[in-house]
């Protein structure tokens, strides 16, 4: 085994020398009693499952029987109560870069309205030469783009942030309010050019058609960059719970930014100091300063295998460590890996495609002592930003704050292999 | 308006120009009565689901009540009847380039079977130093690879193909066996080491765990090269109807090969010759020789807006033409469209990232005179392989030949807007 730091981390290629830190699993699958070509036909070894034919598929399919603890969670834990609650992604059971449509993390305010698309209008106003509103046929019309990314909560593990001690949750309680996924729409400035926009119009008011209209100010400059007026996710038209029949999407902005169900904008010279942006979207510093239009959402990683409430099944075992590593400024240049609490790293390997403002899988192999062990991920991006460790984080910013939190993750294992969250 | 071809079509940058192509449709968005200040005030413009909380989140979402139009077709119209059976992507209804879970395509010959996953073992057993057998548990401890990529049903499009005329249907009839994930899982060579290949293994046959024991035979130059265990697809665990607990996925090769519920892997010196890929699989060509093994999936195109049965709304008015390419050999390198029959043709804009043996979108404005118009697309991949007509394409096969179909598809949109199939 090549270590390429302490605490069992190997060098990436280690697994093609079989025979090595593998082979104590391979040596637990049974290998077949008599010839293997005979196997097959012993009735024993068919199952039940291939002895008959199977069953009818349906137009709109479905997960699996076993797989139906994989499931979004809710914040609060009686979410029929609810209109206000915060659904996370289960990230732990979850490969690849990908998040299923129906395990979009989301978080409503009001609830979700149901919207009639027939009657839902895009309004335009304000500062423009031309008021205008277009309906969904208009809107069908325009020339299109996709785009990989991200979203996350402004108040994304914000557990981590705010407890005294570490608390024993997973990484979908932790870290479960971003997810991932291509997104279809049109460019936002091809739709306000219609308009036509004013030289001294320099903010955008974006207003959804919820009970609470959610209200959020974006710079023009941000909106005329990379905003879309998404209608489509991952292929299919956006569900309610995530903004049907239209969203706001400004790529690597918090979450609350991308203003769900969308039905007006309103173009100003200041912006609107919504309560939505004033009062639960801004920071108090240590300082008593408050960091108010904080949009881009910092560096940040997260391993998700093994991760908060997992059991290792194997000591002395080979594992892939594994997680997810994204930014809202650009593209993750790095994600550096510790197996010894931070003494020392090694570099993961990055799988592409490698896209800007979007998850980047991350992994590299390790032998488990068995003995107690702390593992860390810390992610820069293309701009050289590196996440803090969690003292530093908490140093700039008041007690009670939580949003924006994106310091170093460490999972401790414990000598029976149980993980949990811990603070470095 | 800049013209780059006959019949219409527009240069990409032509939408920018506003008031030229698309003023027409502008011009009939409503624009709004008094200030604009003032309307949403007015309890006229507030909508009833912006008066009232809405409905709580579920834990694993479904799209809305307005999409419910929006699912998989069967190929056989009582579905119920048929455990042999295809179901068809609705393309005419996705953007991008992702299909989301639920409305991948798939072709069942025994139905789908009820697998339980702790019970379900993957035997490599033949042509290996040591048969072995793996569980889940043990397969989820090696390395993962991701990779987007599409799947294609080796008779997809198959009514183009046999019908001496063009029959009247939609993309989804006529392309819908195909569709694009994200798929996670194992890189095949890393559990075929663990075996141990020996040096005259040079076929992997592979035996799904459904009712009919399907099989097939790859070559085990191809196998140890990109295929892959997949047992994630767009981030969570595949789906019955996808072959779960796992599945061969051979990148770029027809959908057939793509072993759903794989669960054993016999390295032998010479192919199986099974039902599955000596009957349905082999194609007669129009001499009487009959191909087989013909794994890779041409380089193909479709324009899914607009498409068959759609209707164009107003005439003289701005479209966007919008489709998908792909190539089982590697990157999509352009796509050409024409508008008037395949007399002028002008380069579509590829959407990227463009990934090999992936769906590419591609698109490109056009202006709608209100005449009859036929639309085409024609794409060629890296490699150099361009999309023949489908004259072409018959001249090749015999009459009854239908799989591997990737003819240059042509829609016809008669004076009233209707757009149906055709034959050049």
């Amino acid at each position: 085994m090549i270590h390429v730091a302490s605490g069992g981390l190997l060098d990436r290629r280690s697994f093609l020398h079989h025979g090595l830190a593998f082979s104590s699993v391979i040596s637990t699958g049974s290998v077949m009693a008599g010839t293997p070509a005979s196997a097959p036909n012993n009735p024993e070894q068919i199952a039940p499952w291939m002895r008959q034919a199977g069953a009818i598929d349906v137009p709109y399919g479905t997960p699996g029987a076993a797989e139906q603890h994989v499931v979004k969670t809710a914040t609060v834990r009686a979410p029929q109560e609810a209109i206000f609650n915060m659904w996370h992604t289960p990230l732990q059971h979850l490969r690849g870069t990908i998040t299923p449509n129906g395990l979009h993390f989301g978080v409503h305010h009001n609830g979700i309205p149901a919207i009639d698309p027939a009657q839902h209008r895009l309004m335009i106003h304000g500062l423009v030469n031309k008021p205008v509103q277009f309906d969904l046929e208009q809107l069908m019309r325009f020339p299109m783009e996709s785009r990989i990314t991200f979203l996350e909560c402004s108040g994304n593990t914000a557990p981590n942030a705010l407890s005294p001690f570490a608390r024993d949750e997973s990484c979908q309680d932790l870290f479960g309010q971003a997810s991932c996924t291509e997104w279809t729409g049109i460019p936002m400035r091809l739709i306000l050019q219609q308009a036509g926009v004013k030289a001294k119009a320099t903010w955008c008011v974006a207003e959804g058609a919820d009970g609470g209209s959610h209200t959020r100010s974006i710079p023009m400059n941000r909106v005329m960059d990379d905003a879309m007026l998404a209608l489509f996710q991952n292929g299919e038209r956006i569900r309610p719970a995530q903004g049907y029949p239209m969203r706001l999407l400004v790529p690597g902005c918090e979450g609350n930014m991308n203003v769900k169900w969308l039905h007006r904008l309103e173009l100003t010279d200041q912006p609107a100091y919504s309560k939505d942006e004033s009062g639960l979207y801004s920071e108090v510093l240590a300082n008593g300063q408050i960091e108010r239009f904080t949009f881009v959402m910092g560096v940040k990683s997260v391993i998700t295998h093994p991760s908060g409430q997992q059991q290792l099944s194997t000591p002395n075992g080979y594992y892939e460590i594994s997680g997810l590593a994204w930014s809202g400024s650009g593209k993750v240049r790095q994600v550096e890996v510790s197996a010894d609490g931070g003494k020392t790293w090694a570099l993961a390997k990055l799988h592409g495609p490698v896209l800007d403002k979007s998850f980047t899988r991350f992994s590299i192999p390790w032998h488990w002592s068995g003995r107690p062990a702390t593992l860390m991920s810390r992610a820069t991006d293309d701009r050289g930003h590196v996440q803090p460790t969690r003292e530093v984080w908490k140093k700039r910013y008041a007690a009670h704050s939580f949003n924006h939190y994106n310091a170093i993750q460490c999972w401790h294992i414990n000598r029976h292999g149980r993980v949990e969250n811990v603070y470095a």
